[in-house]
C-alpha cells in the first residue's frame, strides 16, 4: 500500500528510518523499508478490546493504541504480508493469537504530514498464548476492556494525563463496537 | 497541544513547514510554527455529513476527508484558539458556518512518525453561506452525504481509486453516527 517517492522530490533530511521530502513546494515524511503499517481491532469472545499503553517520545508522553506494527521492517521477512503481520504484531504485543484476521479497509491517516497508510484488521477467534509486551525494544502494557466501558477506561486515561490515539475511535466504528 | 522538541533532540532535516527530529534513537517529524491541528465533524440539522475531496502529494490520489486544518499558522494569527481555527477551516473549506463548535477528543493521530496532535470538533448549528473549495493554495471539492449512507458514498469513493482518511471513522464514532 506504500507509495516510493516520486523521482521529482527532493530530499530534505535523512534518519535511519524516516525521511523527510520536498515533492513540489509539498513536504511530507516518508518510513524508507517498510511495505505497510497495520492496526489491529482485536475482540476477544467476551467482546472485550484489546488495548496497549506505551511510552512514545515524539510526544513524550505514555499513548493507549490499538496494537499495530510496520510490515516487512524485519530482515529477511520484507515481503510478508498485511495479514501475516497483523497475526505477528498482535502476537508480539499483546500475548493473544488470532484465528483469522479479516481486512476493514485503510486509508491515510496524517497525509498532510506523512504517506503512511495504515490498513485496519478485525482479529477474530482470539485466544491468549502469552503475555505480550513487544519485541526488545518495546515496553508494553496489554489492556484488555469490555467494549462497553472502553469509552470510561479512555476517559480515565486522559484525566490521569495520558494521550489516547483516535485511531482506536475509527477501528470501534468499523466494527461496529459503539 | 503541540509539544515542542527536546533540547536533546538532533534535527536531522528542515523544510519550511517540516522538520526531521531524532530524538536519542527515536525519529520523528514536527510541523513548525503551528499550535495544533482541528478536524471537523460537520453534520447539517438533516444529519448529513460534510466532507471534503483533494488532491494529496504526499500519497499522489484525490483523498475524501473531514474538513480540518492547522492552528496558529497564519502570520498576525498566531494566538488563534482551537475553537476560531475551527470555525474558520470549516468556513474556508466547505462555506459552513457553525453556531457552535464542541471539544470531541484530541489525541496523536501517528505517533510513530509524527508529533502531531489533533483535535477533534464537533460543528453544530451549521449553516451554509458559501461555497468553500479552500483557501488560494486549495482545490477543494464538498460532499455532503447523508450520515446513513456515508459507508456506500466511502466505498464508491474506494472503488473508483481515491483514499479514504480513517479519522472519517473516528469522528462518525465520537458523534454516536454509526
Amino acid at each position: 500500500m506504500k507509495t516510493s517517492a516520486p523521482p521529482s522530490s527532493q530530499v530534505l533530511g535523512e534518519g535511519r528510518y524516516l525521511r523527510l521530502l520536498d515533492d513540489g513546494g509539498w513536504e511530507y515524511c516518508t518510513r524508507h523499508s517498510v511495505s505497510g503499517v497495520v492496526v489491529l481491532v482485536a475482540l476477544t469472545p467476551a467482546r472485550e478490546l484489546v488495548l496497549v499503553e506505551q511510552y512514545r517520545p515524539a510526544v513524550r508522553r505514555r499513548c493507549v493504541e490499538l496494537p499495530a506494527g510496520l510490515v516487512g521492517d524485519v530482515a529477511g521477512r520484507e515481503s510478508e504480508s498485511l495479514a501475516a503481520a497483523a497475526h505477528r504484531e498482535l502476537a508480539e504485543e499483546t500475548g493473544f493469537e488470532a484465528r483469522e484476521m479479516v481486512e476493514l479497509g485503510a486509508g491515510p491517516i496524517a497525509v498532510g504530514v506523512t504517506d503512511e497508510i495504515v490498513t485496519f484488521f478485525e482479529a477474530r477467534g482470539l485466544a491468549r498464548v502469552g503475555t505480550g509486551g513487544g519485541d526488545d525494544s518495546e515496553d508494553i502494557t496489554v489492556h484488555v476492556v469490555p467494549v462497553a466501558t472502553v469509552r470510561g477506561f479512555l476517559a480515565e486515561k486522559l484525566a490521569s494525563g495520558l494521550h489516547v490515539d483516535p485511531k482506536i475511535y475509527a477501528g470501534l466504528y468499523l466494527v461496529g463496537g459503539t
